[in-house]
């Protein structure tokens, strides 16, 4: 039996997953990197989760070990496992959430719908690229990107000298002409019994997501639900999985990115849902049944606080703030920086969706975020 | 800025105040009589309550001074505020939280409903009592009584005499011939903002709540929220009060127990309301503005999870216990014992009460508690 569950990583998605676990009965541990994290509450070591003996010694106290973020390098984790470590989710399904080259290699094999793609070796590789895809493509390191980094759009070899200069394989993308971005997150536990929420709408600003909607208006849930199971059987996937996903034009889907934990466009599902994606990932790595994510109202917007310098940050506000009726406030308790992620607002309506996104950019004018 | 809130107490409630400190960005510490409290996690410092030294020390490392129960001497809490130590409720409310022969003072001069009730100082007092109320009465310590201790039926003085014989003045009450028990939750911040939660039915077994029916049916709602505020405001209370009532044959309410702290009678508020009592009682002694305390279905039933005994805790059978839809568990992490508070059970429902009480009951049941 699971009584202990260690997550590698202190940012916000662990200190997000203090509430469940305690609920549940289950000891977190957390395996941060710095003293001052955001999950400093459960924060039991503090070292690198690159550091095989850090990560090996933090594994022996705990029964699970599952992350924070997809960083952590797979030959660790191999070496965990082949150790008699629980990894959940296992290597060979997180080497697809960190690998994007691996991935779309993966979801082609499984008939899964994504933008065209092929691997760069060589400036000419590019070139060909472009010529058969309207002159203009997105060019992605295969692993390390996150928000927007290690991402960039092309129209020339001579965009990407910098990094065809390293010698390392690339993926380029056609350019998709999407109306809109959705996510769809899901969970799968170890035998195999799998939950979705909604698909949800999310809004981009800067390469990094400002604005989810749930449920997303008139998406095809159906599709998205679809893809995203067979995503999660198709690799083998435990725990949350988020899929990213292009709605074209013509209403169809392309899946974009993948995550294997707890993802920023779930974060509704804490208030929003019967089960939360950070109470529905501890269930699925700590073997228990999975819960029902059926949702507690009609409509729910979630938007991200960002920091605006590094002396702002919303808390001085919060009197004002959480004066505006229904707002849920989740501060990660992070050291405020221009851009960063410093904690979220949720706000269920079951009037309408533009009833909660008006009171919630309300609480986040209130908020100075 | 109140940035660091300091409970007093490591049980169930000081545990399931992390979860929305963390939210809202709070420092939580906690003050635990031993290493393996419920509340460990958020643990600062062992030691006991009664040690004006310990909390003292306590007090230094955090902004205001909360409780878990209401079991510090009121020496102690006057001497703290006295050398400038904010504590939430304050000594003079907590007193009457603390002292039943006081809080019925109190509220008879407030001209609040209370069962009928006099000083006892000898066997001549209590006779005389009992002549006047049909011969049978509840007596009762003023201090230090919870969940059914400290309370008895009486028909004689001779029924008595050991609490008689300790010299200390007693309270006798008539024995009130009620139909049911509510409870009205609602807080109260620094600035005078009071907020109700809808006023609920409580089901005890042996003296220990057993059962949470929220709302509760039929129950004049105005009258007891009108009840609550009216000994929110009398005797100064900040954060959560839970206001116990008993419900006579002709419907009226007549007020049984106070506690100032988060209750037995509103963990069916962390699901059902959009602001739960322990985030509540937090916004309340941290001086943030409430939050709203609408209901997020129309029933929820909170079941309690009794130990069995020392071994049968109820974390061998959560897998079956999970499967059961919509079921919301909260375990306390506490060593199991016979009639302890191990966890609880909350179960929403938008179709009926019965709906969701048997689901619980059907959990409850696959839990074997």
């Amino acid at each position: 039996m699971i009584k202990t569950v260690g997550v590698i990583g202190g940012g916000q998605l662990a200190r997000m997953m203090i509430a469940p676990a305690t609920a549940l009965g289950l000891e977190i541990k957390v395996l941060a990197e710095a003293e001052n994290s955001s999950a400093k509450l459960a924060a039991s070591m503090i070292g690198h989760y690159r550091d095989y003996a850090t990560v090996a010694a933090f594994a022996r106290t705990v029964d699970v070990i599952t992350f924070d973020h997809e960083h952590v390098p797979l030959e660790i984790l191999e070496r965990l496992e082949s150790d008699g470590v629980k990894v959940q989710p296992c290597s060979s399904a997180l080497e697809f959430a960190q690998n994007k080259l691996h991935m779309r290699r993966k979801l082609s094999e499984l008939g899964l719908p994504v933008p065209d793609w092929a691997e760069v070796h060589s400036a000419a590789d590019l070139d060909e690229f472009l010529q058969t895809h309207g002159g203009v493509a997105v060019l992605k390191t295969p692993t390390g990107g996150y928000d927007g980094k290690g991402v960039r759009i092309v129209r020339s070899s001579a965009d990407a000298l910098d990094w065809l200069e390293l010698g390392k394989v690339l993926l380029v993308e056609e350019k998709v002409d999407f109306v809109r971005e959705l996510a769809q997150l899901s969970a799968r536990n170890i035998n195999g019994e799998w939950q979705a929420w909604p698909v949800v709408q999310t809004v981009q600003a800067d390469g990094v997501c400002s604005e989810v909607l749930s449920p997303a208006p008139k998406a095809d849930q159906a599709r998205a639900a679809e893809i995203a199971k067979a995503i999660a059987e198709g690799l083998g996937v435990t725990g949350v999985l988020a899929v990213e996903l292009f709605e074209t034009v013509d209403g169809s889907l392309l899946v974009n990115e993948l995550a294997m934990r707890p993802h920023n466009s779930g974060h509704f599902s804490i208030e929003g849902s019967t089960t939360s994606q950070f109470e529905q990932h501890l269930r699925a790595v700590a073997n228990l049944p999975l819960g029902e994510t059926s949702a507690l109202s009609k409509f729910a917007v979630m938007l991200n606080l960002l920091g605006v310098d590094e002396k702002n940050t919303f808390v001085e506000h919060y009197t004002e703030g959480l004066k505006i009726l229904g707002v849920h406030l989740h501060s990660y308790g992070k050291q405020a920086r221009a851009g960063r992620k410093m904690g979220h607002i949720t706000v269920l309506s079951d009037v309408s969706m533009d009833e909660a996104r008006q009171r919630a950019l309300e609480a986040k004018r209130a908020l100075h975020a």
